[in-house]
């Protein structure tokens, strides 16, 4: 002990530590010593003089650190504990590591650091020590990923920077890259690193002008992507969703996880076509057709990425990293593949693999050497944003049985947990997000969204996108309704049900007597909104046809739900989640009424927003979640829709309000309740 | 042996030959026979059933295949032999082996094939048996790299062919990469192949069209880089040695090795600057200077390669792989790397290690998922053009002391052995190249290249390019010369000494009485070409101005040799070689005349011709040769050029024709033959 509290003397310390430098834990003295690292509680013996840096390394603690022992980027900061070692003073607690240098001593004093702060780079062990590692100094990160439900996942990215101060060249000496190799190597452990062309070129107009420090953006610790003058701690990455109809992107700080930005835009393929089979067919029909749905999707990338780094106050050249998911079409209209394959049996997808490229070799212009990650597909039919709804929702983790329904321009249905998982896709038709409805709408300023009927009386109530107050709350010249949106529709179909102006059939009562209920050109429909309350002066109505078009869509998920659960041979669900845009506006109890899906406790139905968005979010922010994904892919059984007699009169059957033949004990109460009381 | 006999009833052996179909080793009979391959002598025992193409991969003898027991590439046959097996007649020795099927039968038929024509992908062993692997069969073919010399290498490139059938794609089944990729393993062995992004789309485009039947181009057996539809069997690869005032280029089959074109071109770089020194300061002092000297060079290597391919009749998209050679100055520019570190101390570049991208990086438009390799530099002076020397004349192979000057716009020396090889680089100027020379112009139409003249009488006589016979066989007014290049000038002041209108010093005589010798504003000069014989009807003249700078230019390479054999100790060099454009026209007897390189033997004096460019083609189609080149560059010693007084002295001694106080036994020979013999 009178060897080490001669250390607390920093002349004879600074000798010392000189001494020990060294890169590597085998060439210390042959002395050990114990560390333990708290709250992970991993431990082990390391010779003397090694840093705790190095210690947490080979005990397999993650402990961040950029610059690399350089004292610069703060971010190894450990705090010094007695635990569970003899009580000691501060003193002789701090005697168990090698004393500060006095470049440490400043950036402690200036960050009013408490007194048992380390940087573990340059703290030796020189006796037993106990240490926590707090969160922020931790490799990797807890990050909220849904402020709602307070659900976190681990930062672990695929993107690392790594600081370096380079020596100045020597006549005879090595090349720039190859000593900065060599310091990767020596001060990280990074051997078998390669260059992107990109970076190469910035290196040569970086390190002579920084005085040898600069900072490497490297993937997956073997390609170096990018090169920075002096000390960064930033990398930028992108998330997107690609939908048929929008975009969602998501900016984020891969090192920190936190979420800088969100920018949304139209897919501008709609243009070509409204849904997927529709765009399969402009691909092929047209002349360049291909090309020009490319193109126009690419731009639209582009576009999203300068709007989120906009929003960020940041560069596009700062994006290193981006992740994308959609279905299958999208997919490889991204990647300018035929996607004829996809649209027509054995309907086989060109790549079905993760897709690693440079993000320019699709002329997405991010930093030159920035990386694109392109998630799996399942099967022709199911994408990319399906496996990104599974990283998020993790059915796969689970033992309870998850039914998930992402309601886009398509519907995926996935069922299962931990043991199998199965997956199929339902062709409902673009009627649920408000399209092909005789006054249908985006979910846009104006919208109808909300809709209750009063029972008996047949009043109707609506809330428009825009105002914060139900119409009865307004003057009616200032509701300004313009259309229904998916939302509305949905809401305006159950409840015209729920009131009784619907039979189970879905078709309208025979008995009907109200100002309300018309009938133009043999076709029945219900007046919604009246005249004065719209934009355009004229009624908003729901049609038998709107009627019929939200039974198919609806029948076309039901059925995809009942299709999983019977190859699953199972008969209750214990959990549904509603994703997608769709399925973070849509009430769950107006799903269950419609018969839209199968009997589940009310309070086991869930929207989860957009999880392909979360899934795209997550993949970006973890390297291990891409393996995952990769896995799952692979593992997830794909159901194909039967196309014999008795499963379309399974779907006639599915028609009904709700489903003619189906128990459903849930939705009964549901009704029950709304039959007795009035709305609320 | 009956069992083996009752095996030529085709009928009874098509059921065994599928029986026995298995894509490994490991899962025939347990009964094993012996296998030898000639010429080579490797042999062993393999399992009954196994392939003679399986037994050859397994005994490591390199047997081509591209489409890997197809029966399409007709690439593996071998020939049946008895060797040292008991003597057999040949339908015994047949029985050694299954025999063809019908589709093997159909294609030796059409190709007259003998009799023990056998193709090593189809016929299995079921019996002892010896084979010969003739050379057009052999994976690694000797290829003629110099018709004049015989001198030839070894194919291996890094570029292999792989011919696909894949079964048409089934209803939840893998998509068309993953079923490429599958077969590519199972069929060849290749496992962790990537894609190139280009070769994705290709695959997208082709696959479906070609009825599964596709050709992949693979780059070092983990990155496919190109799909094409069907069976092919030419890959093509483009070498390139960028020096600083021209290109030469050599397009090849990668498969076999042939020469197919040879293309050359100006730098257009030269016009921003003669030599590199003028092209690092433009590329520093002009604005978006560095940018233009890169793009230049990137369009005269685009060109290069059009012509080159039109020359074979084929297309720009054919080839798929490139070297690049060239010093370390057009290295930097035709990466787009700043060149400044290179031009001033301590010269150390940005990158010394081979690099290894996709051509499309620099903008060179070849397929567009060609791999470009650049070979290693040695140092910040020495550059991958003479890496390129060593591959070719590899000095680091052989017991004998090589000295090889390579005389371009720079001059590099290299001397050593296979103990320890030796570089430098001598700043010899442009004057060898006939620049900065009175009426020096470059090796073109009406240059005088050769020069005689008569001792005592004085009388000239020269041979001007193009025209097969000497001036004094022509009408003089036909001759139309135009002035002197670089071997001419050498050759004229060699001669002009040896006749003794030079002094030792390199002064012209005091004594001269001729009227070819005239003095015109203070300066000596010599009547080359009478006015009458020169297009610009003024006669054409070796200045004293002229004969200094060939002295300084001579003295630079003499001292350059000098100081590698004092750095190895070594008083006599074995063997020398005169490589670079330069080597291949200068006379060696004048070179030793001048004393431009250390006494040697003449007829250990060769000239290589453009040992650079065949260095590139060496690393084209020669993966192990990159390699090589890659370690080499590393272990070669670079010697600096002293600055010291003593070296000055030293160099000024190395002016004198030849140097002053050397002995050259053999230039001394040389001299007094020419004093009295006529020129022959």
């Amino acid at each position: 002990m009178t060897d080490h509290e001669s250390l607390a003397d920093p002349a004879q310390n600074s000798s010392l530590t000189d001494a020990k430098l060294s890169p590597s834990l085998t060439s210390h003295s042959n002395q050990t010593y114990k560390v333990i690292f708290q709250p992970s509680g991993q431990s082990g013996n390391v010779p003397e003089g090694t840093t705790l840096l190095e210690a947490a390394r080979h005990l397999g603690v993650g402990i961040e650190a950029i610059c690399g022992g350089h004292e610069t980027c703060n971010k190894c900061t450990v705090r010094v504990e007695e635990g569970k070692f003899p009580k000691h003073n501060i003193h002789s607690i701090a005697s168990h590591l090698t004393p500060m240098s006095s470049r440490e001593q400043r950036f402690q004093q200036k960050q009013n650091s408490p007194t048992d702060s380390r940087f573990s780079c340059s703290a030796r062990v020189i006796g037993d020590i106990l240490v926590t590692v707090p969160e922020e100094s931790q490799a990797q990160k807890q990050v909220v990923l849904k402020a709602a439900s307070g659900r976190t996942i681990e930062t672990d990215p695929i993107i690392r920077l790594y600081y370096l101060e380079l020596d100045p060249p020597e006549q005879g000496g090595a090349g720039d890259w190859e000593r900065a190799l060599a310091e990767l190597e020596e001060r990280f452990g990074l051997d078998k690193v390669e260059f992107d062309y990109a970076a190469l070129k910035e290196l040569s107009d970086t390190l002579r002008h920084s005085d040898g420090a600069i900072t490497l953006t490297v993937w997956d610790d073997r390609l170096v992507t990018r090169v920075q003058a002096g000390y960064q701690e930033q990398p930028i990455g992108l998330a997107v969703d690609v939908g048929s109809t929008t975009l969602a992107g998501y900016l984020c700080d891969l090192r920190t996880g936190e979420l800088l930005a969100t920018a949304s835009a139209m897919n501008p393929q709609v243009t070509y076509g409204d849904d997927i089979m529709s765009r399969i067919s402009y691909a092929n029909e047209h002349k360049s057709g291909r090309e020009r749905l490319h193109r126009a999707i690419i731009r639209a990338l582009n576009k999203l990425a300068e709007d989120a780094v906009e929003q960020a106050v940041l560069s596009i050249r700062d994006i290193v990293d981006m992740t994308i998911v959609g279905n299958s079409v999208m997919h490889h209209l991204i990647l300018n593949l035929n996607p004829k394959p996809l649209g027509e049996a054995p309907f086989v997808p060109i790549v079905e693999s993760p897709v690693d490229i440079r993000a320019a070799d699709l002329r997405i212009k991010l930093h030159p050497g920035a990386r694109l990650h392109i998630l799996p597909l399942e099967a022709g039919f199911v994408g990319a944003d399906n496996v990104a709804v599974i990283l998020s929702e993790q059915p796969h983790c689970q033992e309870e049985n998850m039914l998930i329904i992402d309601v886009g321009t398509n519907g995926e249905l996935l069922l299962g947990n931990r043991d199998r998982l199965l997956c199929t896709s339902s062709p409902t038709g673009p009627a649920l997000e408000g399209a092909q409805i005789t006054h249908g709408m985006r979910a846009a300023q104006g919208a109808i969204e909300r809709v209750r009927i009063e029972p008996g009386t047949l009043d109707v109530r609506f809330k428009v996108i825009g105002h914060d107050h139900w119409n009865n709350e307004l003057a009616p010249d200032t509701v300004q309704a313009r259309g229904i949106c998916g939302s509305g529709i949905i809401e305006a179909v159950a409840e015209m049900f729920a009131a009784g102006i619907l039979q189970k059939n879905g078709r309208f009562a025979k008995t009907l007597d109200s100002h309300r209920y018309i009938r133009e050109e043999n076709v029945d429909a219900f007046v919604l909104a009246e005249a004065e309350q719209t934009a355009g002066g004229s009624p908003i109505i729901v049609s038998q046809q709107d009627v019929r078009a939200i039974q198919l869509a609806k029948a076309a998920l039901y059925v995809g739900a009942q299709l999983l659960m019977r190859e699953l041979e199972i008969e209750h669900i214990d959990h549904i989640v509603l994703a997608g845009a769709f399925g973070s506006v849509i009430d769950p109890q107006y799903a269950m009424m419609l018969g839209m899906i199968p009997d589940c406790e009310l309070e086991r139905v869930h929207s989860a927003g957009n999880a392909a968005g979360d899934g795209a979010r997550i993949a970006l922010l973890n390297k291990k979640q891409r393996a995952e994904a990769a896995r799952v892919a692979r593992w997830v059984e794909h159901v194909d829709q039967p196309m014999e007699d008795d499963f379309q009169s399974f779907f006639m059957a599915a028609l009904s309000l709700p489903h003619s033949s189906h128990p459903f004990p849930h939705i009964e109460s549901i009704l029950d309740a709304r039959r007795r009381n009035k709305t609320t």
